[in-house]
């Protein structure tokens, strides 16, 4: 490192390290400070740790040779600031809680993480620890895309928790989701003469009234109910007010359930406007993942959390699909309301860091 | 006058002082060089007129007490220029065609007019000439808006003719033109989870469905048929690719016969759309315009022209509708296709420049 890094301090209490995380500003392409930081950190404090650090994502992992390993991974970045830094602590209707840009979204999952990469020094599994940047833009650039691609055995593991938020309960998997543009042609025309003309926004007509109309599956995997989504997340067209438009187009987003594959997603959106005079293309997919809570480490996981914890299906995309493509069962499991995240109001109860904690640290032995 | 305005030669060939128009380049806005040589042509060459200056708009009329007066009126002005100036001359399958911007949307309807102020020094019918301004922009700034409110007597006739392009025939009134702006109200949510919001985009479903089915009115008045036209313009909704919209618009026009005032048409299209939970705004409207062609001025003129002239509705809005609100019947008469207005291949058929100017002065008793 050759600049001065914003110290942390992970044996800090674990409100006050997670403060300390959220007001290094970290918004996507700007995490190095905050690489830096957590990487110091490690280095410092967790001398039971191989790490490594790739551009700005920090690596780290126990090599005890335990028969199972366990990957926990929390992404740095975060969305555009909205005026909500420095962090700030306020009391709502009784409940303390913590405000600012990342607090949900995910630098209360990241606090723990690091801080327990530092107790667990002793576990009864492996631990491998990543902190990564880039996940709130485009896939392409997350940098688990590269550590896959050019350090995949930094991502082998049995089992992956992901620090997103879940109200400190257990999403498991998550649903795949897909993008597709419906493209309606017509023929221009003045408007004052449309019968010379073919009106394409009209030709969208049917497309949105089968979406309507649409009842969606709802897909229960390992006890756990993914229901699905098909909307039109835009639409647009038209090119002057006393013109016919020749050309109008909707957005839909699929939310799939993780049973399925992109391929089939694909094939279902296309059974659903079947026999309709448009245009389809796929203009983003990615495949969902499954639970896997019948595996032998999320049973664990799930034993070691106990009853109290609430255990629910992941409806929005995480990176936990990354894990499940390599064939690795993940969850997620982190502070904060999942709704609140992007919001101006980001902010999550300050009760969830400690649920979390120890959660984890009870999984971990670390607790009695 | 205090600059050199360009010589116009009214007494020219009528496609050389088309040509001599059409190059003195006057997009809306810049209408001011061509307004002075159309003032400085008629000062010098039209005596027997009573000529009057008002910003870039020239008024001129014969004052020789006949019973009945008709006005003919074009605009001076074009929509921009898209590269198709200065005019040119061009054959295409044997047909000799004068290209150039203006050429069609009106400055062939111009020179005829102003040629024909020119030459009919003693005519049957007194005659009003008004060559006017910004007709290619917002209503409000048309300088026919400024005369009828500051000098609405240069506006009274029993007749009108505006030199829009008709192909050299007849085309009667008018039809009305209203914009609305119909708006689904929805809930927001994360398209993950599209249970907890309400798609405003869907619900344009029924709107769009609605439109598709319409079936618009023939309306047959004075033996011309006007054509309804009722369509969307525009759509649009969208907040983010993850998001369930709130919110999504659609603009609408509705093109409405000459017998429909534009209340009716409003309450009509509130009844297209009864009981759809959507809110409708009128964002424009403007009245057709009714032939009259049963009236006696229209009857000379239509006489006069001879039984080989094409008699039509007026599908599209023009500033017919403005005289047809003082209560003066009009009629659209002019060189050039009107489908070819305001395209970059904007021409006219050399031929319907002298085919109008002779149904003209026909008319006028010029020609024998």
């Amino acid at each position: 490192m050759n600049h001065a890094a914003p110290a942390l301090d992970p044996r800090a209490d674990i409100l006050d390290l997670t403060r300390q995380i959220i007001d290094i500003e970290s918004v996507s392409g700007n995490e190095r400070a905050l690489a830096d930081a957590v990487e110091a950190a490690l280095r410092a404090h967790a001398p039971h740790l191989r790490i490594e650090r790739d551009g700005d994502t920090v690596l780290a992992r126990t090599e005890l040779g335990r028969d199972q390993r366990v990957l926990l991974a929390g992404h740095l970045d975060t969305v555009p600031v909205a005026g909500n830094l420095p962090s700030s602590l306020r009391t709502r209707d009784g409940v303390e809680e913590l405000v600012g840009r990342g607090s949900c979204d995910m630098k209360g999952g990241v606090a723990v993480f690091l801080q327990l990469a530092v107790e667990a020094a002793e576990p009864d599994v492996d631990l491998t620890w990543i902190f990564y940047d880039h996940e709130e833009v485009a896939a392409a650039d997350n940098s688990l895309t590269r550590i896959a691609r050019e350090k995949p055995q930094w991502l082998e593991a049995d089992f992956a928790i992901l620090g997103e938020p879940t109200s400190a309960g257990v999403e498991g998997g998550c649903k795949g989701t897909m993008k597709l543009e419906v493209t309606a042609h017509g023929k221009a025309a003045h408007s004052a003469r449309d019968w010379v003309g073919e009106n394409a926004i009209h030709a969208l007509s049917p497309v949105l009234e089968r979406l309507a109309a649409y009842e969606a599956r709802r897909a229960v995997i390992d006890g756990l109910e993914y229901r699905e989504c098909l909307n039109a997340v835009a639409i647009s067209g038209g090119i002057a007010g006393n013109v016919i438009p020749d050309r109008a187009s909707a957005t839909l987003n699929y939310r799939f359930a993780p049973d399925t594959s992109p391929e089939q997603a694909e094939a279902h959106v296309r059974e659903v406007l079947a026999g309709l005079p448009v245009d389809i293309e796929v203009t983003d997919s990615a495949a969902g993942a499954l639970p896997g809570l019948d595996t032998a480490p999320a049973r664990a996981f799930l034993e070691a959390l106990g009853e109290g914890v609430r255990i629910d299906a992941k409806q929005g995309w995480t990176d936990v699909a990354r894990f499940a493509a390599l064939g690795t069962p993940a969850v997620n499991f982190g502070p904060g309301d999942p709704l609140l995240a992007h919001t101006d109001d980001e902010h999550i109860p300050v009760a969830d860091l400690a649920a979390c904690r120890t959660a984890l640290r009870r999984w971990l032995g670390l607790e009695a």
